[in-house]
Parts: structure tokens; sequence; C-alpha cells
């Protein structure tokens, strides 16, 4: 049995995090970490969890206990660089589902964020947490991806590295749930700003689009270029990704090369209609369908993921399974909830 | 290990059964049962369900194997008298999710529905499946109660049979989210008939009246009179009961007669606040809260579940754990999924 | 042409007064006032109305232009006190759509709030401003009810003063859109907080049981006492009243006792089954239904409003109309908007 | 005064037409008809409306009285046909809302439906009414675009004819609220099949892809080409479309583009960030906002209406207007509603 100290308990990957892992066979949480709501009980916070009694710690890595044999951070942007480091002087594996360390060099981290990377150095020993797509086995820190880059990913990376679509022109317009933007109080995210209507937002300027970039660089895929146009939905969890490039290929030869990649990964099914996000929600599946557009000459390929789950702590608890040398589903669920 | 057959494994119900016993340790599904959709693969009609190639078979009690020992029957009203019999001669032990079993004589069965019950002699042969009220290890055939009387029953049984409350004068005004209605094509259940509205129905007429009534005398409560209105509120899964009673008792004692019945019972936590039904989706939880109002001389309690767990699904797995020896809690989640 | 204006402009119940006032054909709006947001423009603040070029000002009485003949007042609690009554020194007719001025006295006022009225003697020269049952005509100061004390009101009181119920043990379950608690930025108002659940708050304390009762008590009737439980329900707009009572009375006899007091009330229908909030959302009609349960001895009457409208600026605007001896109906629409 | 007919007015979009012209000046509904719903009156079916007594006619044209002089249909697909064309035949002035006369050879409406017309010959005297793109003044028969066009073409259209976009390479992904899937009963609108979810459908297949190809044509643009996919997202009403192309233009050049043809458009406003569908619920009111992106070498252009407004029945009223001679604005709201 392996030991977790989850950072950020309080806000909704956390918590995503901590109901996962109450149900690992092989990790068990040992502490808990919040910053303002340090000092109460997880059942304050968290009131769909149960406690037994625990009560939140702080984020301060000096206050992890030895014996924690792995760490969650489900920080604030920014937040994870100098903890993340720190506990990896301890030793300690670490899975971060921030975006401190998902770039890798400080020339990316300049492109999205607009300033220097605090500890660039640092940035190249950090491997991209998208198991399917980058072998994290023997790596001991992972920057895990969060959802849109998963989402978009998973969906397009096969299929430009298979030569299959002209990647310098891709289109992602992505739809996500209002558990995506976390659990911060914004005005923007209020019941009577969100509920019935859809906008877009960071339309040219998400700082997700250089990720995604660099990481279809990273898996082989020469000068990417993704117009990126997230958009949130009234509802709490779910992200479908809709992406489309040009193509000269047939739906049967895309498909093949979807089930190339995948058909040995557990958690990616390559299924014949449009994938709904109702259907993984609290599951860690991606559903992915491909279509070839003869008429225009584009390929549209959708994904659907739990924004929570696959982008965020069941992928973070998906690499920690292989970075332990775990079953690679230990803990994580193939079914979602439904109605 | 168990073997289990769900029947009406296409509807909302049924959906969760599977969901559940999929993770139970003790409990193997061995036959699924559908009466349209028969002969479709479970991830056709289930698709948030892996179903590593399951197909499902029909309702008929004869086409179930030999090796099944537990029945989990989730039909439409009605549909369960026969198939329940039928099981029950064979040995097997049932839990019927519907109402078909439910009332404890034929007198009460036509209050409710109208008509007579088509085999009245069995009706006293079936268990009451609230386990918190009433013992159902001895059995071996379980009718488990919906969402509407669980709530309302888990909230003001145990201050009725403590004499705190009038029982001749209770109002239970009860919220229901929309898969309490089921998975049939009804024109009220349009996403365009539901959503941004909240209504009453079946208003002085609904059949769980009499049933919440006949409990309350089954626990030793004389002539209760319960005023029961149900309204459908635009959320999927989640059932708050909010019951108020004439009383001449304080907060302090109301409690405590709640603690007195619940303090051993895993799935029912007395909690200070008003429950929320977030807090229970995904759970067999219920969450329990009493206020006494001295201006009045009203007490009122309130009870949050999630109706196709505690209210549904859930509620028949802790019957099925208890009558065949399992833990109670096998298979069966205190946490709840938020958000 | 009469000029109006509108303080609190900023808020969910400010917007609803300016986009029914733009379509008023007597009276036009002439200044706008806000609190933070004071300096910007209309649009900008409430984007789903168009500006023609107007600007917020403040929400200081001096301010407003000597040619206002009418002033709605959305402000937050204890803010419209020293407003009111620095208008109504200036001879402008006003509106509270808040609660300063709905009680009638200072010892009421410190049952509600739990501290005395800071202008006690100003509180007799309010009429209450629910003006099916209230007349305010001769008035030129109203304090409008907000959208639990219209609900419950309307539904209970032509029952309770025609002798029909018991008013010493009325029950009200009120279930309210999102929107009733206003625009304020509050973590329990999140999307993340509200969406697919239900919750109670307030139990046993809210303020509007006073008022409630008062009410009642101004109408006629002896020794009102009302458990009032307020719900919060995922959805913008609506109110939907659950009103109980013992009765020994017939549904028919009911139901002409509520036909007496509304069937010359435009705003007021008594309809056959269940009313929909859905169906009076934009509208500022009130649907009513009542029904009689032998068996409880209890009478059941329902009342949906849209919370904004005939529970806010609708409800003002209509004070407003018959104060100035407008038509009644002036500006207010009766259809709704479905779906 | 002019009076109107109203067909299919049992629908969301037929409901939505009585709605405004019930508030309209210059027109007044003096027939109301529709299928398997004639006979009842309006309120039973269109709770939100009030009727004064009006019932349900049929939809058979014969039945439409004399004094009629313009008839809106809203009809399923197929059933306008016939009608239209006897309506003409009568010299009644038509707003089709439907899409039978939408296209304009038979070649395209085989491509898009895959059959031939049934009366190809009578296609080209419709005008396509999208009244900022398309003159219809000087027509009497006119066949409204639905919500997916007319987002779509006020959002690249200009664009495009200026010569500012590569037309061949055009990429619309669209999301539409519920109600513009109509109000028949289908298992995939239910509730629980709709709510917290989103989903594409009839990708590379929708029939609205030849339609909006037509329109660019007709506008001026050569061989466009659109990827088109739908999507359906959980709110009633709302169609936002982001449009992608190709560009080498700059951001500014692209605005002006916008302005020029939109600048003395009442209903169209070109607004600087992402619009949101909630800002124009229940107006007439298209917003558009435009981005280029240099890195991709890309323009993105979203648009924001009500589908049932601007997308149908404001949209037809509109047409209305501008062939009675009315003013274009009569009976249309700018302003929308929210929260």
């Amino acid at each position: 049995m392996f030991n977790a100290a989850v950072l950020g308990a309080s806000g909704y990957a956390g918590g995503e995090m901590v109901r996962i892992l109450d149900r690992h066979p092989g990790i068990a949480v040992s502490h808990l970490g919040a910053h303002s709501r340090a000092g109460e009980t997880l059942s304050a916070v968290q009131p769909h969890l149960t406690d037994g009694g625990r009560t939140l710690g702080d984020n301060d890595p000096d206050h992890i206990p030895d014996d924690v044999d792995v760490a969650f951070l489900a920080l604030p942007h920014g937040s994870s660089t100098e903890t993340g480091i720190a506990l990896r002087d301890r030793g300690i594996t670490v899975v971060d589902l921030g975006s401190d360390f998902r770039l890798d060099s400080n020339e990316r981290y300049r492109q999205a964020y607009g300033s220097d990377h605090p500890r660039p150095d640092h940035l190249p020993e950090w491997r991209y947490g998208l198991p399917e797509l980058f072998d994290v086995t023997e790596s001991r820190q992972v920057a895990a991806p969060g959802c849109y880059p998963t989402a978009v990913l998973l969906a397009i990376a096969p299929l430009a590295a298979a030569g299959l679509v002209d990647p310098s022109a891709i289109v992602a317009d992505c739809l996500s749930g209002v558990s995506g933007a976390g659990r911060a109080l914004r005005e923007d995210l209020a019941y009577g700003a969100v509920d019935e209507g859809v906008r877009a937002y960071a339309v040219t300027t998400h700082r997700h689009r250089p990720e995604i970039e660099m990481a279809l660089e990273a898996y082989g895929i020469d000068h990417p270029r993704v117009v990126f146009t997230p958009h949130l939905v009234p509802m709490l969890r779910g992200e479908l990704a809709t992406v489309t490039a040009p193509t000269e290929t047939d739906v049967s030869t895309a498909r093949d090369a979807l089930e190339e990649v995948y058909s040995d990964k557990v958690f990616v099914s390559v299924i014949d209609g449009p994938p709904q996000t109702r259907w993984v929600v609290g599951s860690n599946r991606t559903l992915i369908a491909v279509w070839v557009d003869e008429w225009t000459g584009r390929l549209i390929v959708q994904s659907a993921i739990d924004n929570l789950v696959k982008g965020a702590a069941g992928q973070a608890v998906q690499c920690a399974n292989l970075m332990l040398g775990l079953d690679e589903t230990a803990g994580l669920s193939l079914d979602g909830w439904m109605p």
C-alpha cells in the first residue's frame, strides 16, 4: 500500500482525487492539504465525501509526513513549482495536476503565459502525463494535462502522426462543463451567469494552445498549428472536443489509425457515432469517433471525456499507477454515471 | 460469489442496478433482462456501462439461468407479480424494486391503486425493504420502497414512534429529480417540458401516500395521516423530503430520537443544517436534519437521498446483502459525486 | 408620460425593472442608479438590454433629476430607508422593492430582523404593495412584497379570510429559482453549488414569515401561524408555493372563495391542475390551484409566479400604475415565455 | 391592421409566432392551425399564452378565412409545399418557417434531402428570408432560414463576400438549445437524455450545409465549402455559431467589413468580446464578434441568436413586416430576457 498526499483537496479536482483514492486498492490517502480552508474537516469542505474525522492540513510541502510515497498537486496555477521541486527533492513521486510543469521549455512557457518560468531548468525533468500517447512508466514526476489538451490530443494526435491530416490547419472547438473552471468564486461562474447559455472565452489567446502544439510536436508531428476555441456549457462535468483538419484519406483508414494506437488502451474506445459526454461522466474513459467529409476534404474527429476524471484526477491516478508499478486501472472506473 | 439476475435492465433503475453490482465484491451479474430492448447489447442501451459483450435477454422468469441466486426486478408497475412469485417458487431470493408487493393487504392495494391485487394471498410473505426501520435479514423476498416513501419514512418514523409529533397531521412536501419518473417516453418529461420549471403532480392522489401510512403503522404508529405532495424538479437525481408535524418537544429531544435509531446505521447521518441532495448523489446515504419551530409548535424534518440509489438500486442491494448474509455495505458507496 | 428613476439598476430585479419600463406606454426611464457599477453603460451591466447610450448614475437620491415622478428602489436590505424618505420628501412617488418598509411596526421589524428599524415612525405611512389584496390606489409610497410573501399570500389569504382553513396551522413550502437570491457574488450561488441539487435554507428563521403573518392579519385573519420553509431550485426564475392547512370545507367552496376575490383581478387565474412556474415566466400572472384532501382534512393550495416579475419588478410597476392613475396592466405582460 | 394565420401553432416556433404577433401593432392573429391538437384551446396547448377563448383550427389552407393577409407556416418538413402554393394562389403573403422552399433548385434539394422536390418549378419564386443579406421587400413569398443558416451566414457571409477569407475551407461548429429540435416526442430529447451533457449530431450529413452553401453563392461567393457540425446543448433557447476560415487579413479590416454590412441593420450588432446566447434570448438581435489568429492564419467569427426568435418566429415577422410595408422592427424586441 502506497501513501498519498493530496494538496488542494478543497477544490473540485482535489475532491475528485480524494473520492477516487478512497476506493483505490493500492493507494491510501495519508495527508490532505488546503489553503484557506486548512483546519476544517473534509466533510465541511467536500460534503459528499465521508471523512472518518479527517482534517485538512495545509499545502506546505514540509508538512507532508515522511510516509508519503506519492503526492497529487491540485493547486492554482503557479503554486506547484516550488512545492513540486521540494517534494521531488524528498524522493516523493509527484503528479502535478496544474500547469506549472507541462511545458517543456522556458520559450514555450513564455509564449503561453507571457512571463518567464521561475525554475526553467527543472522543466525537462517532468513527463507529460498523457499515458496513451507518452510513456510515463519510468518517470517519478509527471505534469498531467488538463481537460482541453487531453481531449484534443487523444482525438487528433494519432491521425496527425499517421500523416492523415494537415497538422498546420487544425481547428479545435471544445465544449467544457463548468467544473473545469475550478471552484474559485467568480462572477462569471455564478448560476445566474451560466445557466441557459453558452459562450466562448479566451478566443485565440488560451494558454492551452501552445501546450497542445508542444505535445503534437513531441508526438512526432511537424509544425502543428491549432485554432483552439474553448466554450463554456451549462453542465457540471464533461468535455467534448470537435477537431477538424484537411485530409485526403478515407474514414476507414482514419479509424484504423486510431485503432492502431488505442486498441490496447483500456481507457480509450473508438466508437461509431457521435460520443456524448454523459456517457463518460464519472469514468476515466475517452470516447472517440471520426468522420471524413469528402465534399470539403475535411476530417472531423470528436472525443468526449469527464473533465474532472480523465481530464484531471483520474488521469493523475492513472499516471501514478503506472509510475508506482500498479495496475494502470487500479481505483479507476470504466463505467460512468447515468442519468 | 452469488449470481444475480437484473430484470428491466434497460431502465434508469435497472442501469443503476448493473452499475452497482458490477463493482460488488460478492454478487456477480449473470443475467440481464429487458422487454422491448431484449437482444441488444448492454452498451447500446446503457452507453455509460462497459459491457464485455453482454447482451440483454428478456424478462421471462423461465429464461433466468439455474445458477442465479438473487433476482432484482426493476419492472413497470404490475409486471413483477407473476415473475416474483415464479422466481420465489424456484427458490431464488428476490428484491422487487417495483410496487407490486409493497402493500401488505388487498384492502390497502385497492386504496392505492383502485383495483384488486391479482394475487393478494402472496402479499403477506413479502417484507418491506427499508432495512433501517424493518428487519429483512430472515426474509428471502423483499419489496423495496421507492424514493418518496424511503425519504419520508426515514425522516418522520422515528420521531412519530417516539411520540414526539402528532402522526395524524403530517405534511410531506417532496422534491424529486426527473430520473424518478423512469425512462419511458412521455411528453411531460421532455427536456422542453421540464427544464427551468417546477411543478407538483398527483396532488392528494399519489399512490405512495397509502404506502407511507402503512409503513408508519407497521412501525408502531397509530392512525397516521399524511398529506403527501410530490414535486418534479429540473435535475436528474435527488430527492428531498420536507416533513412537518405538530410537536410539543424541543429540537434536542427530537434529534436524540433520530440518533437513537440511526447512530448504528451506516447509511443514515443526522446533520446540523439543511441537507442538500447534491451531497448524496451516487451515494446510498440518507442525510437528515430536524428543527422545532416554537412559534408554530411545529417540527420540521428533512431528508435527502439519491432517488436511484437509496431510493431504488442501492437500497435493493442493501436488502440483498442482508438477506444473503453479506456485509450490509458491500458494493455500496457512502461517498457521493460532486460537483 | 411619467418619468421614472430606477435605483439598483445593476441587479436582477433592477434589470427587470428597466426591461419592463422600456416598453411601458406611460412611464419612461429618466434616471438609472447603481452602486459599484455607477459610471458604466447599461449594456455593460445588463447586456441583454439595449441602451441608446444610457449610463448608470449613482443611487444618491439627491442626484435624481427634478423631472422624476416615480422612483423604483431595487436596493439591498437596509439601503432604502433614508433614500425612500428623502424621495417622499421631494414629493416623488416611491415603490420600494426591498424590505425596509414592508413591516408595519418596529415590533414586527425587530421580530424579523433582530434589531430596531432606523426610522420606525415612518413605517405606518407605507402601503403593502400587493394590489390584489390591499388597495394602493390612494397611496404615493408602497413597499412591494417579494416573491415568497406574494406567492403565499395570494394562495392562502382569501381562503383564510373566508374562514375555510385554520390559520394557526399553515404550512408553506416554497420553491424559488436562483434569481430570487439576487446578483451578489456568493459561494453558495455558484453554478457548481446550485446545479443538479435542491436544498432548503433559513428553516424556521426566514424573515418573510413575520411579514406573511402581518399581511394575513392586515387582511383580517386572526392569529395566523405559518411554518415557512424556502427551498432553492436549479432554475433561473420561478416561484412555487405549496400551502397546506386544516380544513373542513370542500374543494368547490374553496375554489369559489378564490374566484370571489380574483375573478375581476386580471393578473390572477384560478386553474384546475397543478400550476407550473414555466407557464408564468416573463408574465405578471399568478396561477393558483386548490385541492381538499378529505382523508387528512387538509386543504392544499398552490400558486406559481415569476419571482422577478409578479414577485418583484412587475408587481412594482403594477403598484405604480395604480398610484399614478394608469391602467393597472400598462407595460405588463400576461403572456409568458416558453420554452 | 393586417390579419395573420399561424399554422402549426402548437409547436415551439408556432407558440413563439403567436406570442410575438399578439403584441404586434400592425398584425393581428385571426386564425390558428394545428394538426393533432386541432380543436383544443390555445392555452391548453401553449399554457404560457393567454387566449381570450381562442381555439385551434386545423392546418388546411382551405380553412383559412378570407380576411387573412399573411400566413406563417410553422409545419414539419414537407408539409408546407402544397399549403404554401395554395395560399399564394389565393394571393396571401406567405412566410414559411420550414425548409420546403429554402433551396433554389431541385438539384440542391436532392443534394440536401436525397429525393426530388415535389414541386420544383415553384422553387425559384420563393425568396430566402434573411433580410440583412437578401432583400425581401418586393416579394410576397419567403422561405425564412432556420437557426443554423441564420447564425452561420450572418457571421461569415460579409467576410467571405469581401474576399477576406478562403470560402472553400470554412469550418462551422454550432451549438443549439433544445427547442431548436422542435416539440415532437423523441427519446433523445427526454430530459434524462439531454440534461448535463453535450453531443454533436448529423456530423457531415446535416441538410443545412447545402443551404448555407447555396446562400453564400447567392450572396456572391464562389465555390464555398462548409464543414458544418451541429451540437445539442442542455439549454432551452440559444444558438452560437463558431466559424473559422483561413485569412490573410487583420482583425480591424474584418470588423470593418462586418460593420459596412451591418451598421444600418438594427437587428445585428458587432461587439468586442465573445457573444453570449443569454444576451439575446427573447430578442431578435444577432451579436457578432470577430478575431484573427495570426499564428494560424485563421479568422474566427462568432454569432449568437435566439433560435426561436431570430432563428425562427422573429425573423418570420421581420420578413412579413418588410413585405407588408410595415416598420421592420414592428412587434419585435431588441431587448432580451435575463437572467
